[in-house]
């Protein structure tokens, strides 16, 4: 699946594309059914809501459940991105996100590439964020939203956010939120919620600025996320542990378009349980680090 | 304004009718002017959000401030309730909710009525919410959200939600909410969120489930909830200060239609600061008191 120019310049102007209905009901469908077993372990890879027990988070299934493990692998998910930064990619992050019913928080507004930027030392923005809804996306069940074109602002100064919600994150001012919506149409488009099928994906830019708010209906709305890094950008250092920013930086290489329906055989490094490496965490540069690039700030 | 008979078949199948744009915006200009210096008091009714210095709501404005005291007296908003009760009204309650940018808090599912009906022993669900926009409401800044139909449901056993948000209510058990949104056609309009200009009012009845999300966005949604009455079901007990429950049964006469842009007279029984009876509370049942009527439940 190649994008074409069209959708190239959307995504340079708008900094996401929307592909509602990507993936057919019964390729999610094995995805769905594997969420509740992974949810359900008392593993470190699972974070749960303040004062829940929902799961907010579900850290690197793909390292240990085939079906997402072929998700990971998937060249409808792949090849758009690898198009978008023209280079061989590696898996920096890969998330369930559970946003359940009636107990699903708030993330607020930040970009991903502070995060991975601060935290992780990735030298420039050129990854990727995909989204793919394994629940319909309703106007109730907490959407992500976006501030189109904010990604054109580059990176932004950001402060840690570690009490409002249960995972910490690099949120942006009111200020700039205000300003950035403006610019972006105000009440007129200056934020979007694409919603869609249960199958429909989202790409957008590392740098675009986005949140959800809360969901209060009876509809879970959990997504797969998925950050796919350049190669050559990979992170150049492990402070935050492995299950949250990986570090095998092998490029991926896709299995075929019907791998949602056939049981191809895919590595699963931590069936078995996470290693215990994966949690020790360092602050040093790697040595083939090259000096951080400022994005255009 | 008097209804028709097809906005009252409405009414009683939907629980709710909404009236986009029905004051003008000169209309709505003189009430919105006077709410920054309202919000600035230093003063017991204003509740303000959770670690936060926003105002969730001010209670009774009505008392102390022209522009409001004239809205209350407004026919555009008394007469259709009037029509819908068929007896005259008294003001129960009336709030100025902020939902402010960035700041406004979740409204947990709840009925209004359960929190009358518990505190203050209003008899039976003859009294009515009304909400008039001060902010335009879009999809993003935290729209109040509906269950069609779900006040023929009556009055719901609720729990006392003194933690979750920063005014406590009696709100609803998710098993119920799930069922009442099925049953109102589940993804189908089983929740609704009216949005419109600044200036449109909703009228709903007291036992409609309601709740509202936090509002991220950078525009505000400050809107008035005013609950008118019957009078013949006043309440029979002020266990609530009566800046949140008000304690004059006098029926509302009605202003001219022009009166927020006219400076027609009001009486303005707080204006010189709140009496301190107003903070008496009391767990005596009034002397007139009939027996506590449990509504269709």
């Amino acid at each position: 699946m190649r994008l074409t120019d069209s959708q190239k310049q959307q995504f340079d102007r708008d900094g996401y594309l929307f592909f509602p209905g990507l993936f057919a009901p019964a390729e999610i469908k094995t995805l769905i059914d594997a969420v509740p077993a992974l949810y359900a372990r008392r593993e470190v890879y699972n974070v749960r809501e303040k004062g829940s027990e929902a799961v907010r988070t579900n850290f690197a299934a793909h390292l240990y459940s085939e079906p997402f493990a072929r998700l990971a692998r998937h060249p409808r998910m792949v090849e758009p991105v690898e198009d978008l930064l023209g280079e061989k990619l590696y898996m920096h992050q890969f998330k369930i996100n559970g946003k359940q019913a009636f107990a699903g928080d708030v993330w607020q507004w930040h970009q991903d590439y502070g995060t991975w930027r601060n935290d992780d030392l990735m030298p420039t923005e050129r990854a990727m964020n995909i989204a793919i809804f394994l629940d319909d996306v309703v106007e109730f069940n907490g959407p992500l939203m976006f501030i189109p074109g904010s990604h054109k602002r580059g990176v932004i100064d950001a402060k840690h956010d570690v009490t409002t919600t249960s995972y910490p994150l690099w949120t942006i001012g009111d200020d700039l939120i205000r300003s950035l919506v403006e610019r972006a149409g105000d009440k007129n488009g200056g934020i979007v919620a694409p919603k869609g099928p249960r199958g429909s994906m989202l790409v957008f830019h590392s740098c675009l600025v986005h949140a959800s708010t809360s969901n209060l209906s009876p509809w879970d709305r959990v997504s797969v996320y998925l950050s796919l890094c350049a190669v050559s950008n990979h992170i150049r250092r492990h402070k935050r542990p492995e299950y949250i920013a990986h570090r095998d930086f092998t490029p991926i290489s896709v299995l075929p378009d019907d791998c949602l329906l056939k049981n191809y055989p895919v590595d699963l490094p931590w069936k078995q349980g996470m290693p215990a490496s994966a949690l020790e965490t360092s602050l040093d540069v790697l040595p083939d680090a090259p000096p951080l690039r400022v994005a255009h700030a």
